[in-house]
């Protein structure tokens, strides 16, 4: 399968060292330098048992030299994702896939701009993997990762699921694939976003009594928005296991946390922002996301 | 008038010093050597003209030692209201007047307890002052007091209006305090709480997009709470006037803002935490008033 994937942050090196193996894989990034030492001296994956394995994808920062790809792959964190789009538009044929594992929701809405509804997979992953430098990654945590589509059945996307396998990546498609987005959100866009905006560990957020409090506020909007969506959460059962999960992971520290530390833009738009989004167009209030997306862009805009 | 004035802040040490020309001002603190000091050495005002003028008040740690006063005047911080009040409770005789003059709303709930309602006198003042040293402040801004009841005429609080008056404090009685209280709220539990919260100054409250999206919020549901209290606000009108101000002052900090900065408790209880009291006992929906006293607690949990 000839797979182009924009984005070669930790996320998309790894997806990208790994398909590398079975698939005709170009990494697709902004910096010509980089792209260049990938495309020499590969991408090296520290493994979850600790041995370091080289992978050989092509790498480029010219797109426009390519063809059209059977799949197209986005990586880029969610506000350069327009731009990384209108870069490699040329890459979507007739037949082409174009898929979405980015971090949040509602990437949607862009992808059927670019690619017919049907060709648009959505998903979720629950690797883990941060980098080491340009070129290398450590692959964090092993974990599943879904695939399914906008609506309607996964079951088209099979080659695309199988191409995943055979690279050592557990996959599975799912009609229910935006249940699973609006269940990694859940956490998402309640402690892990509290916890950037105090600059705390994602335990303190369980173990604040205000802190918790807002936790649970942000997750109750979440579950009443995504059982509009039809997909139903019980939300005392969501925080029942989100406290768990946090009370497990004390120390955990997030995105938006890592982001807001060092004054960069956050994906806070695709986090809080879709449920935001999502709760509008249902007709649900979600008054607590609506203040916690200005509250983190009031941060941004600081620096 | 024999007058007892507990917290010798920034405030209490600029109105127990000009009122201690005219009555037998006592302030009361908990700083046994301090209020040696001020006892010795009397109160040092840097008067608005730059003149720094020396004013000898009483000043007593033990208050179990002073017998009932004309007049019990509240200004320590709201956090330590029950305290003070429960030390100086044997002060308050069968014809004491007991006054508040601290920031926030609400401080009545708490004053009625300790002497009956038709005793009580709630006000707000423009005057800024802030401490040079334990015993010396900066009268860094005049400007009117307004006393009143907490419910009916303020007409028989005459004699302390002009008790202030006599001191070169200006002060009128009004029939509409909480309204005034509510106005200055407006402000407060807007920009200056948000001013706190991201660590910026005023101004930028009102300079960037998303704060000042989350003041003007706040600022509608102050207004909808003040006008079901019987106070109308129209909150176009306030967020204009209240934009007006930041852009004339845009440098300005807060105590919120000082207090989250130095990790202490802020006052946001008798500040956003008003409007979420009145908000629920008037059925007014304030989610936002609500999510901000988590804010303010969650990052005050920190330290």
């Amino acid at each position: 399968m000839k797979i182009a994937l924009v984005g070669p942050g930790a996320m998309g090196l790894l997806f990208g060292g790994y398909l590398s193996q079975k698939h005709d894989v170009t990494l697709i990034g902004k910096d010509a330098e980089i792209m260049d030492q990938i495309e020499k001296e590969g991408v090296r994956i520290q493994e979850t048992d600790g041995r370091e394995q080289v992978y050989r994808p092509h790498a480029t920062a010219e797109p426009d030299k390519l063809e059209a790809a059977d799949l197209v792959l986005l990586f880029v964190k969610a506000g350069d994702s327009r731009k990384a789009l209108e870069s490699v538009k040329h890459l979507i044929g007739e037949g082409t896939f174009l898929m979405t594992l980015q971090n949040g929701a509602g990437h949607e809405k862009l992808l059927t701009q670019y690619a017919p509804q049907e060709r648009v997979i959505i998903g979720t992953t629950n690797q883990g993997s941060y980098k080491l430098d340009a070129i290398s990654v450590c692959h964090s945590g092993l974990g599943d990762t879904f695939l399914g589509a906008v609506s309607g059945s996964a079951g088209h996307f099979a080659s695309v699921a199988e191409a995943f396998q055979e690279s050592g990546i557990s996959c599975s498609l799912s009609d229910q694939v935006k249940g699973l987005i609006w269940n990694k959100l859940m956490i998402n866009a309640s402690s892990s976003v509290l916890s950037g905006i105090l600059q705390m560990p994602q335990g303190y957020i369980v173990g604040d009594e205000a802190a918790w409090s807002m936790a649970r506020k942000l997750i109750r909007e979440i579950c009443a928005v995504a059982t509009a969506d039809g997909y139903p959460f019980d939300a005392e059962e969501q925080i029942e296991r989100i406290q768990g999960h946090l009370q497990d992971a004390p120390g955990g520290y997030t995105s938006i946390y890592a982001d807001l530390k060092a004054g960069r833009r956050t994906e806070v738009s695709v986090i809080n922002g879709a449920v935001v989004e999502d709760g509008h167009r249902l007709g649900i209030p979600v008054p607590t996301h609506e203040f916690i997306v200005e509250m983190v862009h009031a941060m941004e805009g600081r620096n």
